[in-house]
């Protein structure tokens, strides 16, 4: 359910307010809340792989995939996040956009980059114990997300960094990189809870700790799995909140 | 990487045209494109169930379990995106609005009546197995998105269907209820991929069927994760576009 009516009767006069104005969440403040959310969820997933999963190292083994959550939760959810939300910090709305438009841009590099090792440590894990690669529907969604996350990336630095790139083809990419901002995030939180559930039955299917018998383990990682979730909609929602938009975003309610 | 700047260099004078009108989709040919995808979904979580999981019973077995997909993909993605989109019908945008109202209350009661029957199908199949309910975090996902649209569905009844509802309560809300209309998308379709993955490493351990093998059940199975995951990105989607938004709804480009 999805936007009802405004705040009149069926067929009363409309009223005109800005009904998001009679909710007004500062955004500083939500930063601050977001930003710790985003550093729990890093916290509980490394804590997962380190108490639960034995720790990390890099010769193949399970310990080698354990990079794979940690890489992925840090770099695809929580620093793209931070990326995505750059431009609505009130204080890129005035002076020149070209710092916020590099810190943009390399949160963004620097979550592909924490990505794409997150890729490399589970490929690694799986060549070396000679388990195929990219046939479950996590992989396939994963894999997707990466994929257009480099497409987004280097669409993003041709078009809004490259000081040559023309102003129609600016105007023109700008809200596909938009959609594909918020979507991106969207299906990369769906691979990561998709990613634990299927990492929890892989991990607890022996004896006493079965997952199905709830052991602190499951408790703990499914936990993670809701706070990253809560993350990840809490992030669309700060980007499709029209009164954070730039004002001269996509609203005429611009500084004109 | 959501948001860039707009059209113009790092210093130079901001441009105030609305970046979407140039690139600008039509609703309803969209909204064909999306029904077209949603029925696809359910056909295809239908053919799954009868072509490789067994068909439908009510007798406790795992053709009993077989309902959950469907009755979730179908009420939960499909019809909840359909009245999720409602408003954004131009032809909701003027005259009278309780039919609307009562359309879109109507189509979002139909989705939750049957999620709550696609989540009878699995209890019922759990309980008759003696397997323990509740212990993935795609049950807790999905359990959590039912109850939240339990209370989206209740509090919207009451704010914007009950005739007595003071405008005050419906400004207030209305924010609010638009918000958890999206995110519940969000997590209904995070809960359907996780389920669908999980299923698949239930159903095909066995044998030359192994999930990693990818047999012709798995490409399918995955192909509808990643249909339904593209649904929910463009519900989501034409839910924040700023063009589709009801003239007065949420920016002040209204007809005052």
């Amino acid at each position: 359910m999805a936007a009802p009516g405004d705040e009149e009767g069926a067929e009363g006069p409309r009223c005109h307010r800005r009904p998001t104005a009679m909710l007004d969440v500062p955004f500083l403040p939500f930063c601050a809340f977001l930003g710790t959310l985003g550093l729990l969820c890093v916290a509980m997933v490394g804590a997962w792989c380190q108490h639960w999963r034995g720790g990390f190292s890099l010769d193949g083994s399970s310990r080698t995939f354990n990079w794979h959550p940690v890489l992925m939760v840090t770099g695809l959810v929580v620093l793209y996040g931070a990326a995505a939300l750059v431009y609505r910090i009130p204080n890129t709305w005035s002076g020149p956009k070209l710092p916020w438009k590099v810190l943009h841009g390399s949160l963004a590099l620097g979550a592909f980059v924490l990505s794409v090792l997150g890729l490399a440590a589970v490929f690694r894990f799986h060549n070396s114990q000679g388990t195929p690669n990219m046939y479950s529907l996590h992989s396939w969604m994963g894999l997707a997300t990466v994929l257009l996350f480099s497409c987004q990336w280097a669409a993003g630095f041709g078009a809004f960094l490259l000081p040559w790139a023309p102003a129609w083809l600016r105007a023109l990419y700008k809200p596909i990189h938009v959609f594909f901002g918020s979507s991106i995030l969207m299906l990369s939180v769906a691979s990561c809870v998709s990613g634990i559930n299927e990492k929890l039955f892989f991990s607890l299917k022996n004896g006493t700790t079965a997952y199905k018998l709830l052991p602190a383990e499951a408790v703990f990682a499914n936990t993670l799995g809701l706070l990253i979730l809560i993350f990840g909609v809490l992030v669309v929602g700060a980007l499709a909140r029209p009164s954070w938009k730039r004002p001269d975003s996509d609203s005429p309610d611009s500084r004109q």
